[in-house]
């Protein structure tokens, strides 16, 4: 299935010839996905530099039926940007699209266009005394239209919420190339459906994200950063309540480490020092952020950790005393997939549940894969405090690479289903794409699937947009 | 337009004996808005028990084309409860589905059903240490399922955002009766659409929201209140930038007030008391909320607000030293609408813009109404924390109520017209419903038009969900 030259040639003098790569050496990066799980052809890159260009360029798709991939800075998990394998699709980076178009610093927010680089805006932002809190693995490459397209987490969303959470207004191109411009930098605006929330998280099937304006916070002047050894996760749960009401409920980050994966840090890694005299099951990334100098702070939080080892809620604590320790204790939560990978192939799930029910999730979870795969070794980490597991399983030693990747579909199904008994998410925080989306099928309800089909239907009713994605 | 009284037998054997009003003494509550605005006409008001009674009456109507009005506690302000004076439409109160259903003290979430009192679950949370945010002026009679439907604000949203932001799962009966149930109390979600936010705030025109569950807070532990007096709403944005450091981002209230307001106040109620020696251009009402023990906090208001009357940003301030003080001040902001009212007839905007765009606003908003109304008294007040204003004339000493009345669409189009030249929101909290309808399809654009729409189209194909409101 090929494009028809002539849209092609259209499509190339749209952008002109500093807009496109059609040249297979350029094309590759746009391709494959970052993990390197698919692989798809595409005869065209088109790099708009401006929202009329690509306004133009989905009115032409739209017209002759030319599916569209968009793409941001390809740091997906799910494949959401990688074209299909036969070739009838076309990819739209917005990487051109990199200017931040003005920041109100009195009004705490900031506009900007969607290919700009999320490291980008956080240092604009801290370059006007302002604060935007999306952070992220990734923010040195991926690009906010690609974060809003996927709803991204991080590692500041008990504080600050997922990316939806400070969008204020939004520039969509539409399938059909019509604008849609709610680029309103309000706080309160009730005038009719929220279309601004259907666009984030729909990965680009509904229509292209091509700006968007940002609430900014103030700048943190403190920070109090605290690794928490415990024995049990239902401690780390209770803590957290507690570290909430401590703090003033000042928490930006609480990530959940097992024993496990300090183990392969320190087997396969320089520069990871056991943090405890001792080994403990359960280890808690705490970090809480003011806005205001507040030397209290710190003390509050250490004395809450004081009282948590006496009641025996937790074993030991650390409070960072300097930036390096500090640097020590996010560089064990950082590194964790790097010695995963070292370890050997993982298995992976991207999962949430209500707080309460994490312990019953591990626990069930951990059996049920365990039966699959004996002797597999179960890393659960990650965002504790939204309810979000990084719920792993890590092939045996010894065991053959691709025997234990080809049980994939069976330790999937055996999560989502204990998932899906909690009510829980099957995608908390990367996303559906192509690689989820015959879960999603399986686990959402008929009616939820049927109302995402009649507002795709609505808004794309050619279905140019990212077909073969999410629905 | 009658409705054939078959399926009013029908629509009443679904909710059983106690389930109906049918006798006009009993209709009269639900035939006309809060505001005495609107007056409609109906021959039934049903008030099922349950989801599946509500899912029932709704796959009747949309089979035999029965119009349905969804009903809360009738505490709106724009007549989008209120059904049409033809007879045509059946009223839906959701006052017997009042049940909270689950708390979750350490997922820190709590379900309820969509006919709770907002009060009642400001209490139920409290009973279990924790914090409800939402809080507006009638929390003692409006309805859960109507401040979702109407995504409503009040007097926290600096800190916690609209209704919306603190939904975390819907359970809606859709306009053919289907259940849509997404009640997950998860924190991170990212499995398609977000649905979730299309119900809320869309004021029952695209189904019937039945239940939600919400996040919750730790309850505070330290409230600092302070009234600012200032020269300029110039100044008042600026301590606002400030304050929210010196906090350590904490503030959750912050509404400005202009001397006439106290005026009014000071004339036609007992019990206010002029809080300065002199008299100010313009107050800030600010409470800044901790949930710690803080005490350090009050003296950093305290240091700002000195550092602002140093600088001449501001022209004096007092820190609440008691809960009467306290309650003094709040007391001044509440009975801005009473002291209003004494004052004569009003005709009011609900708006926002860019916080940094409101003394523009003020101004030229001020000099419109003025040209079209001399003497009128103008009355801007709110929600200044959130680029929030209600922004009201009132009538002239002495002038007919009648003929002032009358300038109503002129001296509406003259605010919206320089609300929207700043890319603002002619309803900022209060909705659309039937009042602002026709505005609605004067200032948003073409495309978002056509978008709301389609989904209208998508989800509510034969029309029955509140017609005559919003699109």
């Amino acid at each position: 299935m090929t494009i028809d030259i002539q849209h092609l040639n259209r499509l190339r003098e749209i952008v002109g010839p500093q807009g496109f790569l059609d040249q297979p050496g350029d094309l590759a990066p746009y391709v494959a996905d970052h993990r390197n799980l698919y692989r798809g052809v595409t005869p065209l890159v088109l790099r708009p530099s401006s929202t009329e260009q690509v306004s133009r360029i989905l009115a032409l798709c739209n017209d002759v039926g030319v599916a569209v991939v968009p793409s941001g800075g390809n740091t997906g998990y799910c494949g959401g940007a990688t074209p299909s394998a036969d070739g009838s699709q076309i990819v739209v980076s917005l990487s051109r699209m990199n200017k931040i178009r003005s920041l109100d610093a009195l009004n705490y927010t900031l506009n900007c266009e969607a290919g700009c680089v999320l490291a980008g805006i956080q240092t604009a932002a801290e370059a006007a005394d302002r604060f935007f809190p999306l952070s992220l693995g990734s923010e040195g490459s991926c690009q906010i239209g690609g974060n809003l397209s996927t709803n991204a987490g991080g590692t500041s969303v008990v504080r600050y919420g997922m990316a939806r959470s400070f969008v204020l207004g939004l520039e969509v191109v539409l399938p059909d190339g019509r604008v849609l411009d709610s680029l309103k930098a309000l706080r309160k605006d009730n005038t009719g459906y929220d279309l601004r929330d259907l666009f984030i998280g729909a990965e680009g099937t509904l229509g292209i994200i091509t700006a968007a304006t940002f609430k900014l916070y103030p700048k943190p002047q403190t920070v109090v950063t605290a690794l928490v050894a415990l024995k049990s996760l239902e401690g780390a749960i209770e803590l957290l309540a507690q570290l909430r009401t401590a703090s003033g409920d000042a928490i930006v980050t609480y990530e959940v480490m097992p024993r496990i994966v300090i183990d392969f840090e320190l087997k396969y890694l320089k520069g990871i020092n056991d943090p405890f005299d001792r080994k403990h099951d359960w280890y808690v990334l705490v970090e809480v952020q003011s806005a205001r100098r507040d030397p209290a702070l710190s003390d509050a939080i250490q004395e809450s950790l004081s009282a948590a080892i006496e009641n025996e809620l937790a074993s030991d604590a650390l409070v960072a005393q300097s930036e390096a320790q500090r640097a020590a204790f996010w560089s064990m939560r950082e590194r964790i997939p790097e010695g995963e990978r070292h370890a050997g192939a993982s298995i992976k799930h991207d999962v949430s549940v209500s707080i309460t029910d994490i312990p019953a999730l591990v626990e069930e979870g951990s059996t049920a894969m365990l039966k699959l795969v004996p002797n597999g070794r179960v890393i659960s980490f990650g965002h504790l405090g939204d309810g979000n597991l990084h719920f792993n399983l890590c092939q045996p030693e010894g065991m053959d690479r691709a025997k234990f990747e080809a049980l994939t579909p069976q330790v999937n199904r055996a999560v989502h289903d204990i998932v899906a008994k909690y009510r829980g998410s099957i995608a908390a925080e990367h996303g559906i794409g192509r690689l989820k989306r015959e879960e999603l099928a399986h686990y959402k309800s008929a009616v939820e699937m049927d109302v995402m089909r009649a507002i795709k239907k609505a808004l794309d009713p050619k279905g140019i947009m990212n077909p073969g994605k999410v629905i």
